[in-house]
């Protein structure tokens, strides 16, 4: 770097120095300062994705994985468009992440010329913190801010919006000091012992854990008090990131139907809710109710926001004199044969399992049995799709291996899903990373099928239900991961499966394995 | 339909009733009524996408051809949010749109489901009218306001949001009738006779034409007044759609890169704009200016936004009796030979133009000599990238040839963009669409190569450059074609590209050939 920095220089180096050192970048001229900068901070890593879906949804893994941010480079308001539901899902999974998203020179916005557009208003499909730099001195410190707001308890995306002369402009102050993050605060004794007493009153309650409460070390606190005490113990339906498995306990998730979920919590008097909020119906259904927990529940809220759930379960199961829980032990499964459905194959990602594995789970209808079946493996953490937009998986997972090298990644992807992100796959190649997919290709978009029947759509015939077939032509994985660089193979039966995953998951590199299942039947 | 109707069956009759009859969809639960509705109105042809940005961009090229809206079906915030690029290229090109997006339930927005996002705020990064509907009686009226907000002169993407119980509630008003555009209005007559006089002065006018103003009819008429006032004439950079070829004038484009621009618009004393802004550049760069005509020059605007620019440029060229011009004859072409590179390859696809053929246009660095070389083809319609966001040409081809089933559609396709909305080709293959697409394969973003060096960035090395390099792995693009039902070939010379236009150009269904070029030298 020369004597006096540019915006784009201070930048990356103030991000670098905040610990953010890792980049998922889709950049276009109005960021070419930028990059130019990569080759003066050579910490800085920049990962190439060819959509900015991929470069969101890797950033929402890689934080997951990692603990800390990644950066995103992206181009003006399309470019955040393009990236913004994978940040919609990022957002709903408090996901640290600083997006730096380029603009046109502060003088030249006036001129409205092609790129220009509303990015401020843009921004908000993915709620956190915000900001625009108006010169290249503020550029170091908004960067340093932005790394703090996202890693403030309990995580956000932060969104930093810098035009193109903010970069290129020299700033003489360099690069800012870390900026110190919000830490997580303690939840008020009064309120544990309120709770602790709720739960020994013999009134039935449930623990509903979700956000950081369900990783290792909450889960086992969590496990500690639902033992104690009879309490029922489920997560959240989609968390951003599930510690599970033998030795720990896979925790039974509220579940994505509404009406299982009222099932689950019926009779439930008092619930208790650990950075989760109150379950609520996915979409709402003609005459069905929009909220899922019994009527005359009590709802208290333990831990949220800013407060620190780990601690507060751990302090709960202290106050309530829990003993520790061994979770379950690892039992040796079966490996399955015969047809593929989506029993068998979670038979078979349960069999072959590796050790300390990262399932990425967008497996929709067809991945209905992969929890139950992978409750007893070794001890792995599940990554889920947090806010409902499809075509997070494949990103997800991307992100996830690049923070996590030393770990294989699973990736049970369903078709559909898998298209709107597919390019994901490139990066894979590109980065070499130890990524198994397995595409479970049933030709619909089977869970409209689910859903046209529970709205109670009247009418739909075959003209709706043609809008949910993805035959016609049949969609090729292993010839499109061919055209992205990764080595593929479909199979047909659970043998082939299991054989195959087995092989793919000591391959260095990604390996695709499309599984033809049937769709589910409704 | 049932005797009551509900929301959607009264939007999408009302749809129909209005000339919306073609619809592009990529729905989920929040509309599922609106699918199940396609049975009941079967006038109304359903189209899916396999991501919603081949959807608006698919609605984008539907309208450019038909002169009249599609609709797009899209999912809640996220739905939008993928759409959002190619729906900001709509809105620049003004093109008539009618988006429905479904969203939850009124009375389920509340709870902030995972799904919830600021659907309203997001809508904003594609500029047009906008309305939610809040109950299904409104339905009705609202879609027919949004199909003629749509079609009222200059032409705008509408966007309708409707609640899901708008949609499954009953609607017993049924359809609404059709409400009429606003139509274009005519130039004062005093307002052209000023303009006839500065072009009768002996000053140094430029005619700039853009928008409306492009097609065969605006062509002509600006061609008689160029030739009987010596003006210079150029169009917009960027139009929606340009009519052009032999017999009518492949009218000169204002250069895309600022400093040939400002070479071509040198010595302008008056520019005269007709439908089109003034010209400012792309993107602003270090130490040049944004405005790209000479600092004296007067700018007049003869027609924008409601006014009808043809009538204007007609009317013009009747008060200067401008005689009629004929455009310049047909030549046959030069079959290319030897490598293939920018100008082989222009040579190619202008010596196998189609008659009467649809060109669509992202060919970016690798397409620099395509419009000189195709100036004297078979009269044909261009259609560019307005927006600036790449990603719009293979779903802009999609929809161009549902609305032209009797015309090619020839899609010259950069590799790069091609990456951002691939999935286009599989609604091409299920639609059995007329497309030959030739993807420029030059293995980098070539066009930031070039940016890189104009911004004057300095210090881009070997890492900023790697963050242009679409090789390692090499994307192929005969196999990704393969993966969604498509038949491709790759060629690396002239004549093999020149022999596979004239077969894929008579071949029914969508045919790719990827042309391996080298990137342009800058």
């Amino acid at each position: 770097m020369s004597d006096q920095p540019n915006g784009a220089q201070a930048l990356i180096r103030t991000l670098v120095d905040s610990g953010v050192d890792v980049c998922f970048t889709n950049p276009g001229t109005s960021e070419m300062h930028f990059v130019a900068a990569l080759d003066d901070v050579p910490e800085m890593r920049g990962i190439l994705g060819l959509f900015e879906g991929v470069v969101t949804g890797a950033a929402d893994g890689y934080a997951r994985m990692a603990g800390k941010p990644a950066g995103t480079l992206l181009h003006l308001g399309p470019g955040l468009g393009n990236g913004l539901a994978n940040l919609h899902n990022a957002s709903r999974a408090r996901t640290p992440m600083v997006n730096i998203i380029g603009d046109h020179a502060t003088y030249h916005k006036r001129y409205d010329a092609p790129l220009e557009s509303d990015i401020d208003s843009i921004a908000k499909g993915a709620p956190g913190w915000f900001r625009r730099s108006m010169s290249p001195d503020a550029v170091a410190l908004d960067a340093a801010e932005a790394v703090a707001a996202a890693m403030s308890a309990p995580g956000q995306v932060a969104t930093l919006v810098l035009p193109a002369d903010t970069c290129w402009l020299p700033a003489p102050g360099g690069a800012a000091a870390p900026v110190a993050p919000t830490m997580a605060t303690a939840v008020d004794e009064g309120d544990i012992d309120a709770v602790a007493k709720l739960l020994r009153s013999g009134a039935s309650c449930t623990l509903l854990i979700g956000g950081r409460a369900v990783g290792e070390q909450g889960t086992r606190a969590a496990a500690r008090i639902a033992e104690a005490t009879g309490a029922k113990l489920l997560t959240e339906t989609f968390p951003a990131r599930q510690r599970r498995g033998a030795g720990i306990l896979s925790v039974e998730r509220v579940i994505y139907l509404a009406e299982f979920a009222q099932m689950q919590l019926a009779g439930t008097e008092h619930l208790i809710l650990v950075d989760a909020s109150a379950p609520v119906s996915f979409f709402a259904y003609p005459e069905k109710p929009s909220t899922l927990w019994p009527e005359d529940c009590d709802i208290v809220s333990l831990a949220a926001g800013p407060s620190d759930p780990v601690r507060a379960l751990e302090d709960l199961a202290d106050a309530l004199s829990a003993a520790p829980v061994s979770g379950p032990e690892r039992v040796s499964l079966d490996r399955p044969s015969g047809s593929l459905d989506a029993m068998s194959l979670a038979a078979a990602v349960a069999a072959t399992m590796p050790d300390n594995a990262i399932v990425v789970d967008e497996a929709n209808t067809g991945g209905i049995d992969l929890g139950r079946a992978t409750a007893a493996c070794s001890p792995h953490d599940w990554l889920y799709l947090t806010g409902g937009s499809i075509g997070i998986g494949l990103p997800l997972a991307t992100g996830a291996a690049v923070a996590a090298p030393d770990r294989r990644v699973v990736s049970v992807q369903a078709d559909g899903s898998a298209m709107y992100t597919f390019q994901a796959l490139w990066t894979m190649a590109r980065e070499n990373l130890d990524i198994t997919i397995v595409i479970l290709n049933n030709g619909r978009y089977a869970v409209l099928d689910m859903e046209l029947d529970r709205v109670g759509a009247d009418g739909g015939g075959p003209r709706a239900r043609s809008m949910f077939d993805l035959t016609g032509p049949d969609l090729d994985f292993v010839a499109l991961a061919a055209g992205m660089g990764v080595e593929g193979v479909r199979v047909e039966t659970a043998e082939d499966l299991t054989t195959h995953l087995d092989r793919a998951h000591v391959t260095p590199g990604p390996q695709l394995i499309e599984a033809v299942i049937p769709p589910l039947q409704t």
